[in-house]
């Protein structure tokens, strides 16, 4: 997601209580389930869901300081107790997190089109080997995303690997599969655009 | 399918010469690999599959007197030797077909929207159990289908027999995958209509 710079992101930044700033082995004062959006873009989904679900725990990951700091910004003092932010890279999150994530969320990701690109989307085989380290013994990913052709990659992709798939929607909006929508998800939706869905156990 | 009731229906069955009248442990009189189609409607896809792969034989399939009548007078005296017909439920297939099987097309099969109707889609686990006994040590399906919510189904159900998809597709005529249309699927097209499509073995 590229959006407009933000200024004094570093202190916007340095300055949010909510942000994870070290490797820990736990981050929250409770056992609760650990969910994981990995690129949150402006983060309003991430928010939503950790206000609607306050017996999970939400982390949002953002590889950008420019995105990272505009979702601050949004979200600003409201951030509840379970939820956090964490700016790092996803090739990165085995650094961070070993074997504690109960649930991944990939909303509207980069399609990287090209073929040399493959390796970039995230849900090609180089992050799904990422994932199983975060995964506790068994994990969930669940994937929306307008654009088609990352979907059947993904289809592909995660088949491949041995994920079995729990649902799949080629038409969120028309089913009755719970939905918090993303800001991208909401302006898209409105066009009348069909987004799709798939929610996947990893083994 | 359903279409006009075709006069003399039973001569013309009868008197066809490419119709599979009795069961036996080979159909033709070489080793080529065998393609199946199950429900093959007014028979122009097997037709052209046939006549564009002289070196594949290919069955097609279908329930209804009425159907298979008709496909019979459209293909007329044209089929050629690799090309055979039979008119049987998909049920009684493993009666015909012994691990002789090597791909089987499901094109624009009845969607049978119902939950309680599930068993007799042609990808529920009841039909895959069949195709795994018609099938060689190894298979490969393929669908077709204009029919969102049997294409989701099959995605889930397929990858959760165990299937590894090889393709797919959310819109066929715009991706570079060989394709013989139905007739279906040719006016289907026209209307611009999206195909859904894919390709999986069923191990």
């Amino acid at each position: 997601m590229r959006i407009r710079n933000i200024k004094n992101k570093q202190t916007i930044i340095n300055n949010c209580t909510y942000l994870i700033t070290e490797k820990q082995t736990t981050y929250f004062k409770n056992n609760n389930p650990i969910h994981l959006e990995i690129g949150m873009g402006k983060g309003i989904f991430i928010l939503n869901m950790a206000l609607n679900n306050p017996h999970i725990n939400f982390i949002g990951v953002e590889k950008f300081d420019n995105v990272i700091a505009k979702s601050i910004k949004k979200i600003g003092e409201k951030a509840p107790d379970n939820l956090l932010l964490l700016r790092e890279d996803a090739l990165n999150l085995n650094e961070y997190f070993n074997k504690t994530i109960d649930t991944i969320y990939l909303n509207f990701s980069d399609p990287w089109p090209k073929k040399r690109q493959e390796k970039r989307r995230l849900t090609s085989k180089i992050f799904l080997d990422i994932y199983d380290q975060l995964f506790k013994n068994e994990g969930i990913l669940i994937q929306k995303t307008d654009n088609v052709k990352l979907f059947e990659y993904s289809i592909l992709s995660l088949n491949n690997y041995g994920y079995k798939f729990i649902d799949i929607s080629l038409d969120l909006a028309n089913t009755d599969i719970p939905n918090i929508k993303t800001e991208y998800e909401e302006k898209f939706s409105k066009k009348g655009y069909k987004i799709n869905y798939l929610k996947a156990k990893n083994k």
